[in-house]
């Protein structure tokens, strides 16, 4: 009967992974996470699928509070170009003229929408809202060149608070106010990494196309498991960050220095999300202070 | 100094107007009145502070719980305009593919963020939010030929209840759900008069650009100042009521017959609201069961 | 339409006056003010009446703490003289001996349940009582010569707040205690100051059969409509104030000296009351710090 | 060490009584007992003293709610005299026109604030009131010829319970309200009787100048320790009891009838009332279902 | 990626296995489960402490209330037999004399503090008491012949009741009161049946020294995972059922009987528990309605 | 009638009886009191029922939390003997070896079983357990020679606190835990004074077979009635105390000096707890600071 015992054995890592979940489930309990989608998500139907799933266990059934943002880079294009409008970029940013910016919001409250009712239909309770409800996200113009372009200044939790507390997952679209009854499209990235701050999170977890942080983005042994602000720091510096991870990194690294436990990059596996959090090694990389 | 007993005394007025106000006050408090904005209020900078101020006075002096709700039928026209899109109409209603509802959204999205940014600089507390956000309206598709326009079926309360007991006023750009995922452009007389039967509001007042329901439209000497639901059917049945009218005369009927105290249609007069509420007379039409 | 605009419209006095009463009955909503009745207006019913109703709108309709209090010395005069007994007065004060002091109090008595009736007749909720009831006012005799009349030493609230608490309105006799078993005449403008100091209340209003502080009595047009403190001690020394007046002007002067916000004398007009603490102009003196 | 259990021992009857008190005053714990004094107390100061140590004992140490009523008869009498008039009885009631009762009033408001000082003085909390203030007795006048002289039609205790809430002993004077602004002289037994009723009283407790109720007054062996309401009905058929004793009964036939649980009378023994309360055997007479 | 989908993926199992841990873990959270031992758990000490971190595990990261029940027969034999006593059984019941009585009670409270002190180091927070405390069981003789030994006619949950709401795990020793002041030796198993029903537990676990119900018992594969009341009354009439189980599926019966959810016959298995609570397949054998 | 005024009168012997009992329930209510019975009282059938009825009325009638702990030497060793096993004592104290401990704990555990039946039969609420339970009494073990017998290091009063808010009469045997999982023969009179010092009791009474603290044992007017600390500690040198005497002033001298307001040690006198807890003078010796 002492074989029993043995650690190897596959029944007893069964029961550990039963105790970590138990484990984690309780540390993380009552706690604020901030889960930020890649546009390439939303395209892929079954990873939305198994996405959403994860985030509605958090919610229901380890009491986690799950606080979603998202853009919708992709899709605004796709309508720009029915609609025969040019999409023109600077530096990675969208030009966004007067109208142009009606139809960002018009599509962001689309996906917004599709989002929370497949929540919803899942079993889950979403309440989806634009960032300037509430005043989510205070932005200023970067530069005339850009048009209605902003980097944020400010952010106000006091909504998402409110349907966190009626016990709803918040949905919210990456948009930010002027500050003069104006509106400005702002980056999804950049808005997840200061909302966590903001909101206390314990986690970020941003949902990326790529496995995590890669020494090489063709080598998936080059994953990077663990990582310190500083170690990000110095690999900004060494430039060999590509365009798309940017963004991500400075997120993380903002939420970081806002006091946040913990940022996450992951890739689009299935159940990334629960592998990340509830398994001591994770699923992706792991930024810490 | 008996003189000063007769109640045709100029003095005895203003004694009755400050009790009459205290009385309304003390009537109305925690109260819950639905207003609805015309398109024409928005691009009258001057009447719409004054709708504005007296929204505030009434939440914040009178303890009114004032919910708001608005359309932006004449922007929206002219957005389509300068992206050189057609605007078409069927009995009145916009005709909406897949893409114009986008830009719909955006540009109520946008007239919402100003009427939000105007009520805080005024100082009072407002969250502007979508249609969708929560669930409020809930729609169905009226007819292929229309598009994405459609009927509401449904109201949810939930998130406008949590932003009044926040001490917030909610205002709410009329779009609604589908139900899978979707979203429809709405009348937002219909929304009111749904909206104010939902949330058990005490008035439904919807604010018009002429001075209520009037006999003659070129006579402001005809004003009904008080009419009766069932008045109302009869004069539906003449068919003396013009285009504009139709739907704000439907939407206080649903309200009244959803339970609503009362329903108002006033012009647009300096503070027509606060006359419509706290006097005996009133500004423009009242309709009760 | 415009002209609707221009301030100088009667209809937009009247807003002006709604709207200055919903934010006065804001700001004094919850605040205490003791009233305080001249014996004048007790004789005359119809003013009696007038200020009764307005001090129950200002309880149940502006959520005000009224407190009233009342000598009845007219009254008081006239039983004397018919049970034969002679009223002699020292400086205007009573001599008061033991005999004397009961009928003062039976008096009181009567009065004071004349009002409390009325009040509640009227549609108020009132609780009449002595000053001598839990030890409202505790007194020291002034000098041997008066007899039975004292100079307050102590106001105690417990009682009044109790009452109030309850939602009704207090109506006090002037009467107090002298520590030892006995009751002591006093001063109901002196009582009225100190009793609006010790319930730390936001106006002490004495209703006068003047119409305020005047420079010259037989002048309306010389009322004073707002002095200081200061202003007051000034005119004190210059003995240019009548008989009456001045234990009216000590009365609020050391109201204002015990921290009350502000302290109004005010005549015997129809809704003096109202007229005074719900516009800008009020109707007698304010007496400020 | 046997003989200690037997129960003649002087030792167990301290032991008994110390049982029997906890007892006793677990059971009266937060209950109401109504006191009415005779005017004989008053005059006595030794008896006074010890009547109110009672009532502070009962109040502090053993929780139960005393509630004090009182008259005056004899010391009217004297300040009548005084003042030179005279005092006129028909049917044992004092004939009271406009200006007795005044002194009426005067009289019981001095009785009452001796009271309440002497008990505040004595380490208790009293506040003291007239039976106008709340409409704590509503009185109908009995005919014309006696005058302001009221039986009483009602009951109000609102008032009463405000103050046992707050931890005082109310201490009330017997005088009526007639419902119109005016007072009525009232009998204080009558009053004791349904007072106790009102309050769903426990107990009333008169106070008398006899040791209760007595089949000869010349015999104090004759006294009944126990009677019930049958017993005092058949007693008062039988016109054995004398003048003051009757309106004794009768109120305490009144209070239990209106479901109180026992009446006494007891008489002007050192700590009677004591006895009476805490001892199963008593010091008067107690009146029962 | 598409086959990251598949669900034979080594990965999708240990996904499977944390949703169905926090899935089981949100059902049971604040439910009560009573765990019995068998005293060969007592006696391997590796084996212990398995089952006790799996019980603080239950407690404190899953919120489960847990209430432990133990036996100490091998135990007790042992001291009878250092103490040159004969153990004397009949039907597999020890035949206790008053002072064997003594001595059951003493090792059963020296084991529980073992127990208590075990869980209290290994972390957990434990209370621990006899049966008779709280009258937790009460008794009744079964016969002469045997002596102090009862049959359970009575549960009293208060006390533990009491312990759980302080965030402890009672650990109960099985004797029971006899109702006149005596002790009853009991049977833990029929203990723990009554004891679950008494709690509305959701489940009751049954410790064993065989993996469950087996159809053979040499043959492990004759293992029954789930059988229903009627299934096992069926059982027990065959007489397949070898003496030791007998006891336990009685308790097991009587606890379905009394509403429990279910109940559980698992082994010496290393963490069998959560294997048993966590797992759909479980450990050993379920008993069902 | 002045003659009842004198207070040699046995009338007011009664009524000064009654008010001490009904001070001293006021000022005790809501106390804790540790008492402690001495094996003697457990023998005494009539004795014991005296006692347990005077807990029962402190707890029921006074309000006070009475706290009960106990032995039962006595009985030990008449268990013993019957065994067939040797009682052998060091100093007063037994010497329990591992399987002496195991009859101990069982004579312990019926003992108080006993008790606890009592108390409930005779109308009081009261829950048994072990010191052991809620680790009541940590011991360290005096010395090898005396085998498993301890001296107390920790008292932990958690576990009575719970049932004392019930409601319920804690009743704890001595037996206290050596910190790992073993059990240690503690003395009750040390645990008495010790857990009165814990709980901040206010009074710890120790019932003895003597009157209390004697000069000479055979002159009962040599009881000591009031005694200091430092008498005590004179006393201990002296060496007049006799053996059984010893542990209990020692006891009462550790509550002392752990802050409880007396300590008492009273005799086997019928209602000897009423006399002393409810009399100025008394009935044993009392210990004060």
């Amino acid at each position: 009967m002492n074989s029993m015992l043995h650690n190897n054995d596959p029944y007893d890592n069964n029961f550990d992974l039963i105790a970590k979940s138990l484990k984690y489930a309780e540390k993380f309990r009552d706690k604020t996470f901030v889960i930020k989608f890649s546009g390439k998500v939303l395209s892929n139907v079954e990873m939305l699928e198994s996405v959403l799933q994860d985030i509605i266990l958090l919610k229901e059934k380890a009491g986690i509070n799950a606080v979603v943002l998202h853009g919708a880079s992709e899709q605004i294009s796709k309508v720009m170009d029915e609609l025969g409008l040019n999409s023109t970029f600077v530096d990675g940013l969208r030009v966004t003229d007067k109208n142009t910016l009606k139809i960002v919001i018009g599509v962001l409250h689309d996906i917004n929408s599709k989002i929370v009712w497949r929540i919803n239909q899942l079993g889950g309770r979403a309440i989806g809202f634009s960032g300037v409800s509430g005043n989510v996200f205070m932005a200023k113009k970067r530069n005339e060149e850009l048009g209605f372009v902003g980097t944020i200044s400010e952010v106000n939790t006091g909504i998402i608070s409110l349907i966190i507390e009626r016990g709803y997952i918040p949905v919210i679209f990456s948009i930010g106010s002027d500050g003069n009854g104006g509106s400005l499209n702002i980056n999804a990235d950049e808005g997840a990494g200061m909302l966590a701050s903001a909101l206390h999170a314990d986690k970020l977890i941003i949902i990326s196309d790529v496995l995590g942080l890669m020494k090489n983005l063709n080598d998936d042994g080059s994953l990077i498991r663990e990582i310190t602000f500083d170690g990000c720091a110095h690999l900004l510096e060494g430039e060999t960050i590509s365009g798309g991870m940017l963004p991500k990194i400075k997120g993380c690294m903002s939420a970081i220095e806002g006091g946040v436990g913990s940022a996450h990059i992951i890739g689009l596996k299935n159940h990334a999300l629960l592998e990340e959090i509830f398994t001591d090694q994770g699923s992706g990389t792991m930024i810490i202070r």
